[in-house]
């Protein structure tokens, strides 16, 4: 396999490091790992920390610059983490996420995302689009990127999600985003994914959950519609939230207009949240997340 | 019964008058109300209307001055609204509301009214404070209000309801807002009070319906929390909408920080409510509303 | 000229109508509107009205369904206008806007444009892209637009100015839209032009006028940063004022990251008043607008 | 002087501490702030930090909970303050900060301040009201705080300062808030109170500075109000800037009706400055602020 975030091993030049970490609460933490940090020389250049008084776990992202060696800061923090029964990722700051995006036929999720890596910087390097229909494959194809037709149908189903698999792999993929992608996974293929799986939901979360939210949405009658960006898992719309905005309607929105309207709500939220993923600024709290932004 | 809406017989003055009504849609209702408004020698200084597609139902807020007696306006849109099929409502612009508010124990909703019924020109009259407790007798005693302690016990429900529906007899009551009163109403009492009853639930509905929606919230880990007014039924927190509004909170925000914030949407939430209805911008569509702001 | 709003001499379908007016403020207005649509056998399905009590100005959007030739329309409201002293406006229901859209190198607003008229029913017609640089060419290209390369110096300005007119004149376009144009027109344009050409400023006007607005807005340290689009007038950045919004920011955004974030409230704003003025819900009242949304 | 921060000498019970430090930026300052806290046996609970690319200032906000006496922390912290040329504040966390508000007649966010110390824990103590006017004396009271008049006329203006200060002093007031105070303060005035002195201004500033911005916004035609809250210097509206935010409002809306609808952004805006402020949350960076939420 690839070494995705390989950084040179005796670097002259300073990294700058991310380090995210979560584990059980208890004093001496931050003091552990500023010090591990310190002797390698590292300068903290941002750093944010969350206790949970009811789960008791500690969750903690710093950015720090440091001309040390990779092997050398794993190392200790491996140590560390054994210390204080440690989940930890270590990477560098503005590395690319290797990104795989499925999408069905509607545009606009997988357009913002294309757009805004080109201009925005948001740090994810789209690998490949897969689709179940054709019809984006244009779209993906002007930003250089190559469009894989997996289609589905339900005797098909195992075969496309095998193909899918296969292409995480084959292009070293670290991220799979849902960009309105309208097929509802296996729980196989959720729990293999599990944690850099990124779903949008046309709706405010937990309300209208299913199929057609703005049907739902229009029918009750609700005075402002939402989007949903969570992390995938078997149990369909109620995975880990990440992010999630409203917009305004009034009586006058047909569901339609709510529809056309909902595309700009989906997308920003969608971009947010595969943004603070991709920056390493999402934990995982059980079923909640931490977003240190 | 008194008649709260009296205007002279023959004014010398014109009187600035909002009619609304509702009735089925077809060609010619805005021509018919601008004539017969013409007639009268009205000018329309303010008028909305929307057709809805769905129920082919029209509704129509028109506001315009006449130095017209009501009593002559009326003889006329009686006669107009049999022609139509019409429902229709006629009042003098910025009358206010003859208003009871039932209340708890939190003070934040009541507050929030009685101050903007004095510093923000809210068309509210609030003729009286029922609570099921004393908490808030002060509070009402300030503003100059008599405050009506009701107490409600599993065994004293259906005499408290009865007490309740006294006080709006008594007291010409057009509106009743439930500003944090954390009693479930029965059927009956909905029914008798119903297009003229208003609650804020503390989230944003359809989700978190019931008790303690902001522990369910948290529990959920949304991104934004909400608050909704709306129209009483007897089906509990699905009466038609009026209001809906959200607050950003962040995972680091404990169920009662999530309370302390709440209180803030709910009380602009309910005045935004309050204010369309007393300004007569709410119609019903069914179980949903058409506002016109 | 092409008459770029002609409908059927005799239409034996129903047209739906869009009508704007403003006139001085008196009584009958209304009245005698609806009169002219219901002699056509009109059916009005959406109206809204406005009188200013500052100007003493009335402003009126009718959209309505009438099985009427073009020319009975125009004659009947020809003599109406008369009697009233109105300008008006008489369109149909989502006709595209003939529009040209000029660029520099900012790619966003112009993606954003292009994206949401094919996926979004934004109601223009982008009949050309001109920009005084080349970035843009291919992106106009892969929607299928005509890119006009105008190159603009110091010397050459009068003459670029020219090319534009003369495209705007052989285009026939209605709409220009200044989509992060980053050249000031004379004088002379903007009066030819007046009232169809619509810039988005990157500030929330009429804070950081001019230059590198959103360096003064990290210097003075807002805490929220915003976009206006406006009618352009010779009053650079002083024109009638279509639309605004805003986002968060901390002091943690680089004067680079607010650039960022920039660019999805302008984007966001451009698309919406260019949205209203091609479906004629912007009027003109002095220096300010009135949006009948 | 009174020790308006005391704690027990040698606490048995552990005291939460807030801790706020701003110094040049370098390595090791992380480490060695958490390395002293962890000395004394303290357990971060939350910590926050920006080191500023252009000032290069470093800025940190940390909540520890240690059972250490005041004066042995205070002692630990002058040393390393010291040693990084660090400006620094230790306090603990919710203790209420003896606040004076200053009012002239508007009522809306002196009654908004007090309703939130009561009900939602905003951690200040407002130890007295005073007013140039007698309006809200009642309001004063009924929160049971105490009202100074300190009548302002152009020949008593240094006397009312005078006396103003003097209340600081004897009241040992730590903040004090321009509750929509309409008086300028001499810059004398403003130079004794630096940095513990708020204003709310009724504009997004930096628009709209000076005598009435609600005037100013309907003339020129914003489609949002705002409200600002800063640091008051001597530099009018221009102090450093600790929250604004914003409403929407249309053409329709009158000067009046901005005003009305500007009280709720004035007084969100208002309680929010305030409560970060009293949570330690503000510091300085020139004239801007940084703000830990």
């Amino acid at each position: 396999m690839t070494d995705l975030t390989s950084s040179p091993a005796a670097p002259a030049e300073p990294v700058h490091w991310v380090l995210t970490l979560s584990c059980p609460d208890r004093a001496g933490i931050v003091h552990a790992v500023a010090g591990l940090l310190a002797e390698h020389g590292g300068n903290i250049t941002e750093s944010q920390q969350f206790g949970d008084p009811e789960t008791h776990l500690f969750f903690m992202r710093v950015q720090v610059e440091a001309a040390v060696a990779r092997e050398e800061l794993t190392e200790a923090l491996t140590a560390l983490a054994a210390q204080f029964s440690m989940t930890w990722h270590l990477d560098v700051v503005g590395r690319p996420v290797r990104t795989l995006v499925l999408v069905s036929t509607a545009a606009h999720c997988l357009h913002d995302l294309l757009f805004r890596q080109r201009s925005e910087d948001l740090p994810i390097d789209v690998v490949g689009v897969a689709g179940n229909h054709r019809d984006l494959e244009p779209l993906a194809e002007f930003y250089g990127k190559t469009f894989h037709h997996i289609p589905v149908t339900k005797d098909t189903k195992a075969d496309a999600e095998a193909r899918l698999l296969a292409l995480v792999e084959e292009l070293d993929v670290e991220l799979v985003v849902l960009a309105r992608y309208m097929q509802i996974l296996s729980d196989d293929l959720c729990r293999k994914l599990e944690g850099r799986i990124i779903n949008i939901h046309h709706s405010f979360l937990p309300s209208f959950k299913g199929a057609k939210p703005y049907h739902q949405a229009h029918s009750r009658g609700v005075k402002l519609i939402g989007a949903t960006s969570h992390y995938v898992t078997g149990d369909l719309d109620e995975g880990p939230i990440i992010e999630q905005d409203v917009e305004r309607v009034d009586h006058s929105r047909s569901t339609d207009a709510m529809v056309a309207l909902g595309q700009d709500v989906e997308r920003r939220v969608l971009a947010r949240a595969v943004r603070w993923h991709a920056e390493h600024r999402v934990l995982l709290n059980g079923h909640r997340t931490v977003i240190f932004r």
